[in-house]
């Protein structure tokens, strides 16, 4: 049983805020002939404030790629181990039980990725599995649950640490000047966050089932270009209304599941932009409030990409979890246009008091091995 | 039981050979002080020839790195279906019985990565999850493999798709002019590379551990320097003595397994350079015989990144292949310093004349649900 532990997530202290933003917007693009569509559209995605890595009068110069992506590693290995290791507390784990590492993250591209640096930094074993994925965008964050999923499937007595980190006002690019471009300067925001799923015990989701869809024939919907100048953001107008060929994925998955997905106890969304969570609930037929965690996200941090979903489940659990056996859906949005989705039930299932070590098998496998079923 | 199955290789139909490298090495690096080494190092290489996707006039100039990553993608494109197609006939699999792809490239970006353009255009499931993988560079065909494993031992229905998709010449930088830049515009070449991973029959090596090791503190060792002029190979001259370091993890990980890595049937190592093999032979007591496979794929092709060692056991089928229940083990190496191990046993259970689908479950199930062991 993969349990999906509460996460740890961090912002950075620079904030700008949608007043800020829209001031901004007025007067660097004054004579931009679609200004107010522009305006409209930020003031559209209740995005009240946003954490970036630098003071927004850096933010707006582009230093070029090689700078920005110097800015991406350093403000990575300033920030990410502190998360880690809270997110490591909240599972009452050490370095030494996680056997793989999922570390998401598209806003950055180092190679070795930050996998190789976290294990010699923070004492992971030197066996630990590395899983780099930087390409799923914003699906990323659901997509690395349901590989740790997967993986804890395997391997029913392994744990993997999940990490999400965006930095997205490091691919500001102020020569792109769409509508859709000025649009994400004002939507997408920076954060770190991190979790662990466990194999064997732990308070949180309970993964039970997960599934992808993509969006047939939408992959220039959500997309990079790739240039001199870094990665350029290409968000397509097509994209908000996604919510109608994606509404009955979700429905897919929780019908296959025995679930209704109108009537689940909690929804984990990714906060793309606000109409992803009003189409949703429409299509769905559930209430605002059961995106009060997403909405929450992108209302104080922005879009921040693969993270969304783990600061929404962070929301879940500081609101207090739902009751033990609540049932849920999680599903993450991004490029492709891909979904990520995961269903589990709300679980509490360590007794208090008890040590996790005494639930757990007493000495870790240094190298596990998969439990396969006989093939004869 | 997971089986890698027969890989299908397509290389580029230019060609540069060994004397044409040291010629040009000549005439470009005339008064490169170090030029000695450099030609004795490429020439130690044993690299006879190499496929490249352009023309070596092409290849030489560097159009900038936006051209550079659009040629990347409509080679990928051109090039990559064919391969799959092959793959999957190897496996006598459809693109709807694929469950996950796995798409593994350091040599260009996208985002999409291409497995959202391969569901679309080669009609897999819309469902199909996507993983695609590109900061582990030439471990990242051995961590395909491993992750493909582990997807099996969670799901001991499905089937994965592996491509490995390496256009080295595409990351040529003529300003870099180190002697381990001059080596490597020796030593890479190009390659696609696909095979499935089957959960249910087929025949092949049949996967029954995995493991990753990484070599404490070597991360700057084999590494990207991201730049405007896209992507620059970092190559250590420390990274031919890790074979040292790496050597007892492939005895540990065998003697975990109760194997003994000295006497292994068969051998699929990654054919970085030839020191990694000459070295690898020398620690372990293996006669240089026992990595032929690999040894021709350097000679013939170059070292092809992630592809190498797909193409590695590509040779070994072509050999005919061990005999049934031989043990045998496949490392990839790359960045980190990070190995990605296996090891497993041939099989040809899939009985001659009997048809694949006779043996598999007679519906694929559209989001598997995983194996999970209750917990109480």
């Amino acid at each position: 049983m993969a349990i999906l532990c509460q996460p740890a997530v961090s912002v950075p202290d620079h904030v700008i805020t949608m007043e800020e933003t829209l001031a901004l917007a007025r007067s660097m693009h004054a004579d931009h002939p679609q200004l107010p569509l522009a305006l409209r559209l930020i003031g559209n995605t209740g995005v009240q404030k946003r954490h970036i890595v630098q003071p927004i009068e850096e933010t707006l110069k582009h230093p070029g790629f090689e700078a920005r992506n110097a800015l991406y590693e350093a403000e990575a290995k300033a920030r990410v181990p502190s998360v880690v290791e809270r997110a490591l507390d909240n599972a009452e784990l050490r370095p030494a039980d996680i056997d793989l590492i999922i570390y998401v993250s598209c806003t950055g591209f180092m190679m070795p990725s930050l996998t190789a640096w976290l294990i010699n930094t923070m004492d992971f074993p030197s066996d630990t599995r590395q899983l780099p994925i930087a390409q799923l965008g914003c699906a990323a964050g659901g997509a690395a649950i349901n590989r740790a999923h997967d993986f804890c499937s395997a391997y029913p007595e392994a744990n993997v640490l999940i990490v999400a980190c965006e930095f997205c006002s490091l691919c500001y690019q102020p020569t792109d000047l769409g509508v859709g471009s000025l649009l994400s300067n004002g939507l997408f925001g920076d954060a770190v966050a991190a979790a662990v799923v466990c194999g064997r015990g732990g308070t949180g989701m309970s993964l039970e089932r997960n599934g992808s869809y993509l969006v047939p024939d939408t992959e220039d919907w959500i997309a990079y270009s790739v240039r001199a100048t870094g990665f350029h953001f290409l968000l397509d107008k097509r994209v908000p209304t996604t919510m109608e060929p994606l509404a009955p994925a979700l429905r897919e998955i929780s019908a296959q599941h025995g679930w209704d997905a109108e009537k689940l106890d909690f929804y984990i969304i990714h906060a793309g932009g606000p109409r992803i969570l009003d189409d949703l609930s429409r299509f769905l037929h559930v209430p605002e409030e059961a995106f009060r965690f997403s909405r929450a996200t992108l209302t104080e941090y922005g879009n921040i990409a693969s993270a969304v979903v783990l600061d929404a489940v962070r929301r879940l659990f500081e609101e207090g979890g739902p009751g033990d056996d609540a049932h849920g859906i999680l599903a993450g949005f991004g490029p492709g246009i891909t979904a990520e989705m995961c269903l589990g039930s709300w679980t509490s299932s360590r007794p208090k008091g008890a040590s996790l070590q005494s639930m757990l098998a007493p000495v870790r496998l240094p190298h596990l091995s998969a439990t396969t079923e006989p093939w004869s």
